[in-house]
C-alpha cells in the first residue's frame, strides 16, 4: 500500500487498516514516510477521527515502535497512573508514595511541563540532586525496594510517539481524542503496569475544556487499556481552578510535603485520597472501599506515605533534608501580591490564567528545549468560596526575573472574580469511566 | 501570527486572512514554514475548504512568489488558454497557431504530462530539436513576430506552485478544488495575458470526474480570473472518452499537423474551433460569434494557421520538415492490434483506461521525473458511435518496449464496450461559464 493512498483513504473518511497504520508508525519511527506525510495523515486523522479498533491498532503500533517493561520479576499487581496534566497538578507525587505505603507497586513515568500546564519532572528536579533519567534496572530495583520510582520517559518507551508528538506540536494535530488516547496509552502500556488509573482533567486549566471532551477522552482511553488487557479507569476531574494552593516548581514541592504530612489543601488531599483508594482496590481486589480508604488515610496520617516519598528521594539520589526543612528548597529574590478588588466571596479563580501568569514568571516554558526557574510560581491564599475584603491579598507571585512580570500581574488580576455570594463549590471528581460502566458526581 | 494558529484557524473551519495565507506562500518558498506545516495546512484545506476571497488572496499571494510576465510590449489583446488535463487532448498545439492566425497574441507556457495525461510540452518535444525552454526575451519575441509561442513555466513563474505541487503530489492533497484553482489561475496570472479561456475536463479520463465538480471548478476559475482584471472564461468539455484519434506524444503532433490541414477528426477539430472563436472574440470583442467562426474556420481552411505553427516549429528550433513529412517524426518499432469482441456499434472507448495504457506502453509517467517514449501510444481506429464488426480492429498499440505490454493490451481491451445499438453522442462541449453567466448545452 503507497504511504499516499493511506493518507487518501483517511482523508476520504475511510478506516485505516492495521497494516496501513503499522506502515504509518513505523514509517516515522525509520524515516520511510517524510515528515510531510506523516503531518498531512495527522491533520486528516484530527479531522476524519478514527474508530475505537483504529485507535488500538495505532496504540499498539506505537507500543511495539519501542521496548515495553517487564515488570514480572516483581510480585504483586503494578498500577499505573497518568494525569491528562492541569494547572497546580502535583498530585503524582504524593500519590505514587502514597500508594506505594499501601502496598502497591507503582511503576511511573513521566513528562515535563509545556504551556500553562506543569510536569512533573521539572517539579520534582527541584528536589536538588533528584534524579529522574534512571536506566531500567535501577527503575525496577527502586520499584522493588520502595514500591515507586518516578522518571522521565527513556528514549525506547513508545519513541513513535516522541516522534509524532513533536509533529503534533507544531502543526496544530494535538487536539485529537484518538490521537491523544494512542499517545498517553502507548506509553501506559510500554510502562509494564498491571493496572492503571487515568486522571482526565476538564475545565479551562485542562487541555479537555468541556465535559463531553473530556468523558469521549475518558471512554477511549479506557477502552484501549482494556482492550490490551490491563485494567484502565478514569476519573474525570474540575480543573477550572487551580489544585492545591501551589503553582510553580519548588513551590509545588513544598505543597507535597506539606501534604504528605497530613497538611494539604483539602481539594488537593481528597483527590489524591480517592485515586489511592481506587489503585488500592485495583492491586488487592478484595478489599472493599472503605477499608481501601482508610488504610490510604492510616498511611498519610501514620507518616508511612512521608517515609515513603524519603526512601524515594534518597534511591533517585534528591536531598532529604528538603523534607523536614523546606526552606532548602529553591526561593525567588522576589514576591508581588495581587489583591483583592472588591468585598465579598473569590467565584472564580481561573487555572490557565494562574498557569499561564507562572509560565510569565519563569515556572514553565513554551517551547520544549526552553530553560525553567524552578522557584517561580503563584501561592493562591484564596481559592473559589472564600471571603475576602477588597485589598486582602489573593495570589502571591514568586519571580526572579521580571521581564514579563507586569504581563503576568495583568493576567492574575484577571484571573480572579469577587462576587457577592459564595459560589456553588462542585465536586473535584466529577465523573468515572470504568469497565463496569460510568458514574457521574454532578 | 504563529504557524501552527494559522494551521489551527484552518483546521477549525474558520477563513484565513491575507496575512496568514501570505505567511503561508512566502514561508513555502523561503523555508520559513517547514513542509510538514505546509502539508498539514494544505490537508486542512482540503477537508475544510476555502471561501471565493481566500482563493483569490492565495492565488495572488503565489503569483507574488515570482515574476509575472510583462507583455504591454506587445499590442494587442493577449489571449491564454489552459486546459485541466486529459487523455489525447493536443488541443493548445493546434489551437494557439490558429488563433494567432486570427490574430490573436497567445502566449502559452504548459506543463509535462503525469499520470495517465499528456503534456503538451513533451508532445511538443517530439518534433526533433523542438526547444520548450526559451528565456523571457525569446518569448517575448517570438510572440511578437509570431504571434503564438509555446514553452514551458520558466523557474520564476509561480515558483510556490511548483513547491506547493510538489507537496500535495505526496500528500494526497491535490484533489481540492481551491487548492487546484490557485495553481491553475496563479500561472495563468503571471503569464501576463489579459483573457485566457479554459478548458476544463470533465469525464472518466479528467481530473474531475463528475459535471457538479467540474462546474464548481469552472466556476472557481472564472471567479478568480475576473477578480484580478482578467477576462476569464471556462468551458466544461467531455473526456470520458479520448480526444481525436491518438494518445501518445508524436502520434498526437502527427494528428495535430493533419488538424491544421484540415483533416483532423470531428470531435478534435469542433472543441479546437469553438475555443478559438471565443479566442478571437476576447481579441476582438466587436466580433460576432459566426464572423469569429468563420475567420477560424478560413484560417484553418487557408493553411494560414498550418504556416503559423510552421513559423513557431521553426523559431523554437524545431525541424519544419516534420510538417510536410509526418513520417519524420519517431515511429515505434512494434505495433499490436486489440480487435473489437463483437458486432455492433462502439458504446464506449474509457478516456482513463486507454490513457493509462498508453502510459504503460512508455507514453506517459506516473513520477515527474521519469522517462518517456514519444514514439509510443494507442491509435483510435474505432470510437464511439462507430460499427463495428467483431475482429475489427478498434484500437493499435504502439511500443518500443513490452515490459508491460500484456497489462497495457488488457487495459486497452477493457476500454472498449460495444452494444448492439450506437449510443447517443452527447456533445464535447457540454458546458461555458463566463463573467456575465453561464450556459450548458446538455
Amino acid at each position: 500500500m503507497r504511504i499516499v493512498d493511506i493518507i487518501r483513504a483517511k482523508r476520504d473518511g475511510h478506516a485505516l487498516s492495521g497494516d496501513a497504520i503499522d506502515s504509518f508508525i513505523r514509517g516515522i519511527t525509520d524515516g520511510s514516510w517524510a515528515d510531510y506525510q506523516a503531518s498531512a495523515l495527522l491533520m486528516a486523522i484530527v479531522l476524519r477521527g478514527m474508530n475505537a479498533e483504529e485507535t488500538s491498532l495505532l496504540t499498539d503500533a506505537m507500543v511495539r515502535s519501542g521496548r515495553r517493561v517487564d515488570l514480572s520479576s516483581i510480585p504483586g499487581i503494578k498500577v499505573g497512573k497518568h494525569s491528562t496534566g492541569g494547572v497546580g497538578d502535583k498530585v503524582s507525587i504524593v500519590l505514587a508514595p502514597l500508594a506505594a505505603a499501601c502496598g502497591v507497586v507503582v511503576p511511573k513515568m513521566s513528562g515535563r511541563g509545556l504551556g500553562h500546564t506543569g510536569g512533573t519532572l521539572d517539579k520534582l528536579e527541584s528536589i536538588p540532586g533528584f534524579r529522574t533519567a534512571l536506566e531500567f534496572d535501577e527503575f525496577i530495583a527502586i520499584l522493588r525496594d520502595v514500591g515507586c520510582c518516578l522518571i522521565g520517559q527513556t528514549r525506547d518507551i513508545a519513541p513513535a510517539d516522541k516522534r509524532l508528538y513533536a509533529l503534533r506540536d507544531v502543526t496544530a494535530t494535538i487536539e485529537s481524542i484518538p490521537l491523544i488516547s494512542a499517545s498517553v496509552m502507548s506509553k501506559k502500556l510500554a510502562e509494564g503496569s498491571s493496572a492503571v488509573v487515568l486522571d482526565v482533567k476538564c475545565g479551562s486549566g485542562a487541555f479537555m475544556k468541556h465535559h463531553d471532551d473530556a468523558l469521549a477522552l475518558a471512554r477511549s482511553l479506557v477502552s484501549i487499556g482494556e482492550a490490551h488487557g490491563v485494567r484502565t479507569e478514569a476519573f474525570i476531574t474540575s480543573m477550572d481552578t487551580p489544585l492545591g494552593t501551589t503553582v510553580g516548581n519548588a513551590l509545588e514541592i513544598g505543597e507535597c510535603i506539606d501534604t504528605l504530612k497530613g497538611q494539604g489543601s483539602a481539594d488537593l488531599e481528597g483527590l489524591i485520597v480517592r485515586l489511592a483508594t481506587r489503585m488500592v482496590q485495583l492491586a488487592h481486589p478484595a478489599t472493599e472501599e472503605a477499608a481501601a480508604e482508610a488504610w490510604v488515610r492510616a498511611a498519610l496520617g501514620s507518616g508511612a506515605a512521608l517515609e515513603k516519598f524519603r526512601d524515594m528521594v534518597v534511591r533517585q539520589g534528591g536531598d532529604p533534608r528538603v523534607i523536614d526543612n523546606p526552606d532548602l528548597l529553591a526561593q525567588a529574590r522576589s514576591r508581588r501580591h495581587v489583591e483583592a478588588a472588591a468585598t465579598g466571596y473569590v467565584t472564580r479563580l481561573d487555572a490557565e490564567a494562574v498557569g499561564r501568569a507562572a509560565v510569565m514568571l519563569g515556572a514553565g516554558r513554551d517551547r520544549v528545549d526552553a530553560p525553567i526557574d524552578v522557584a517561580a510560581g503563584v501561592t493562591m491564599l484564596k481559592k473559589p468560596g472564600d471571603a475576602t475584603k477588597e485589598g486582602d491579598v489573593v495570589l502571591v507571585l514568586h519571580y526572579n526575573d521580571e521581564h514579563q512580570l507586569n504581563d503576568a500581574i495583568q493576567l492574575a488580576e484577571s484571573a480572579i472574580a469577587i462576587g457577592p455570594t459564595p459560589p456553588p463549590s462542585p465536586p473535584v471528581v466529577v465523573g468515572w469511566v470504568h469497565a463496569r460502566g460510568e458514574t457521574s458526581y454532578v
